[in-house]
């Protein structure tokens, strides 16, 4: 499909994608950087990828560089790589903000280099490369987004890459991206953080009750509030502007329901806690959720 | 165990007590009352129980009398079935807030009746009988409240009975439950359902992507928002105080968040990111999550 992908950044998604581009033979060759040493040791012991030094030797000659690794990293690897990438390279990532990695790709003007972002909406609450697997992307979706829509060979190439490692594949434009995707992930991420440090801020005395009780809601925020915090950190700070907005939007919905609360409004508590068990229903017809009560979890 | 158990009200939690006593035989006799007419013939259509049209007939006779229907129908239940209710009966319950369903009872100064109220923490996200089953209490917490301490016999035969249903037992006073029961359970239900809300509401625009990109965080939330209305309803308007109280704590945590969003702060960011990943650690420790990747879920 490819003779040469080169990953930079080899995390959960990073190396997830070398574990499929391994097992489904999708390029000849595979390098992969890592500015962490013990990953770079990790990635040697346990596959047949070159794993080098030097972050700019490592893209040379390759057909498909794919940064994988926190969104404030890629001014740095950019620079660092640009001088070597292979002419008519395609460029993707794995981020989970778009505008501003988009301003910051557009105004280093590479030459003969077709940016195309990818944001495969795959992962879990782990990190790094041991937690990684060949499945990771298998039936998820993958948004594709670039302003270089004369690219169509390229985007055909690397739909067929995202597609080949097991994805559906949609496009959308960066802002449209990034407004979704506040929603969708963003919101649920600041909450889910917000969440548990409520409950951990709140009460030494009953550490030990609310660990034990959590089944009866809290223990599902958990596992979000557990996710990479550096990964998180960049994708608020890039996305902060449609971030603030939903959130701004969130803390009206929920005094809403403090209202209803103070005022003992049963008839407005049902209406609100009725309104809500729809979305899941089409969340699941969408195949994008288990129908098992309590995820399945045993 | 029992010569004879009354049920009043056969959704998720009592249809699946009802299952497992049927299961272990741990009385000589079931009787079942509800006042949906469709529910009572669910249940005359799939177990062995007795089934009765009168609440009052229902309870006679009976050693354990278990209300498990929604917090606001207690009184009336009550009012129904006092004058019949067998000597030395133990009341108990299944609700998800005490101290106001505590005043009540002790208001109507039953005689020769043991209240021990039970809140088994373990439930899904679906309701009604077809959604019940055996096996729901195995392994949760179940939590034993009374202010009758005397009753050590009548205590230690309740307990008997939830860990015979599978359960561990803890006992806590009513004011206690009702505190760490809204930091782990009802602080997330008025979350889950203000997220889902604020989506809901935020964008026709995007309908579909939101639904197809919910894997990214929003999923997780549904299930709890698609909880029973009325059940949730009740235990809002029974732990008022306590939640509002939660709520604004966790107003203020968000206000932070937002804080560090608008000033770009990574330091900030990254210090509540990286704080919160402890809590689900100690969690899975306790047997009380699964640690299996996105709870395991295909």
């Amino acid at each position: 499909m490819f003779d040469k992908i080169t990953i930079i950044g080899c995390g959960l998604i990073g190396s997830s994608l070398l574990r499929v581009i391994d097992k489904k033979k999708l390029s000849n060759k595979i390098s992969v950087f890592d500015k962490s040493k013990e990953v770079s040791v990790f990635i040697k012991n346990n596959f047949s990828a070159q794993v080098l030094n030097d972050i700019s030797e490592s893209v040379k000659d390759s057909d498909l560089v794919i940064i994988s690794s926190p969104l404030s990293s890629y001014k740095e690897i950019l620079l660092s790589i640009k001088s070597n990438l292979k002419k008519n390279v395609i460029l993707t990532d794995t981020g989970s903000a778009k505008k501003e990695i988009n301003k910051i790709i557009s105004n280093l003007n590479l030459e003969h280099v077709h940016w195309i972002a990818s944001h495969p909406i795959a992962g879990t609450e782990f990190s790094g490369p041991e937690a990684g697997f060949a499945e990771l992307f298998e039936n998820r979706w993958c948004i594709l987004s670039t302003e270089n829509q004369k690219d169509t060979k390229e985007i055909d190439r690397l739909k067929s890459f995202w597609e080949a490692v097991g994805s559906k594949v949609k496009t959308m434009n960066f802002e449209d991206h990034d407004h979704v995707l506040s929603l969708t992930s963003h919101l649920p991420h600041a909450i889910a953080y917000s969440i548990v440090r409520t409950v951990m801020n709140n009460d030494d005395k009953f550490k030990n009750e609310i660990i034990q009780y959590s089944a009866s809601g809290l223990r599902d925020f958990t596992r979000i509030a557990a996710s990479d915090p550096t990964m998180w950190r960049d994708i608020f700070i890039d996305n902060s502007e449609n971030i603030l907005k939903v959130l701004n939007s969130f803390s009206e919905n929920l005094e809403e329901i403090k209202k209803a609360i103070q005022s003992k409004s049963g008839e407005k508590l049902n209406n609100i806690f009725s309104s809500t068990r729809k979305l899941r229903k089409e969340i699941i017809k969408a195949g994008q959720e288990t129908d098992k009560p309590n995820f399945g979890r045993k």
